[in-house]
């Protein structure tokens, strides 16, 4: 379980850890701080690799979703071109699972959280792929959304199990 | 990490806990044994509930992906038709999520794993939903496609870190 003070540091740390891995592969991101919600919030997703977080009293789960045009630049820019951003193809999806890796990591680092472990990122593609809140009590869920500078806009949706 | 024939087990183990689990609920399920394949085989799939695994070792998720009709089926069957099945309704797919959650219950419990914990599912609505096989090396996945009797097809998607 969190407490707020600490969902408000997981959820900080999630999204700076974001863009300064984001930065560091090339991909420049800007968050749209008037959008970020309490609950789901996306749109035209085609892209979503989810990573799970459990131990030392945490549950939770860390999610990408991008749409078309954000699917595009991060596999464009994180592959320097060499990969086609196809949605079906594991290649140019891992590239997506990748960049879940290092914000996870990156964030587990950050936070300090003691035996917190992170599941390999499942990837998933489709079209207008929507997270769905769970009705589960005690979950507590936010979107953060990215502008891509290269074009297209990252979710960034954080579930968490609150006190 | 897990080897080849704890993998084998896990796989039984939540394939048949599904099917237990299901039983219990009035939702008759069997495997299509032919089908079972490596990698994720999935078709038409519009709603998923996606959970991970992690402790003692293990890293894995456990994904129950549906068809329209199949999420037909056990929301109206698991809610006694109570609940109208809408994949962008918290309350639908939340139904979807109570059957993963237990069947990685029953299961971690039938397979007697210390210190594993799982996540709260993720619930993913779309339309044309694939689960894309990341191309990490060491991971193991495995597609168990389930006949609903009531109509419709349940995909139960394993990943594993394998050794």
């Amino acid at each position: 379980m969190a407490d707020a003070g600490q969902l408000a540091v997981l959820v900080n740390t999630f999204g700076s850890s974001l863009i300064s891995v984001g930065r560091e592969v090339g991909l420049e991101m800007a968050l749209n701080k008037a959008q970020v919600s309490q609950g789901v919030k996306v749109q035209g997703v085609c892209a979503s690799a989810l990573i799970g977080i459990v131990g030392g009293g945490l549950q939770g789960t860390a999610v990408i979703m991008l749409d078309s045009a954000g699917f595009n630049s991060v596999v464009s820019t994180m592959s320097g071109g060499m990969i086609t951003p196809d949605i079906r193809e594991g290649v140019a999806m891992s590239v997506v699972g990748e960049l879940s890796n290092m914000m996870s990591g990156r964030a587990l680092i950050q936070t300090a959280l003691n035996g917190v472990d992170v599941t390999p990122p499942q990837l998933i593609c489709g079209e207008n792929i929507e997270n769905v809140p769970s009705q589960t009590p005690g979950i507590k869920c936010f979107t953060l959304p990215f502008a891509i500078q290269s074009g297209g806009t990252l979710y960034l949706v954080l579930s968490f199990n609150a006190s």
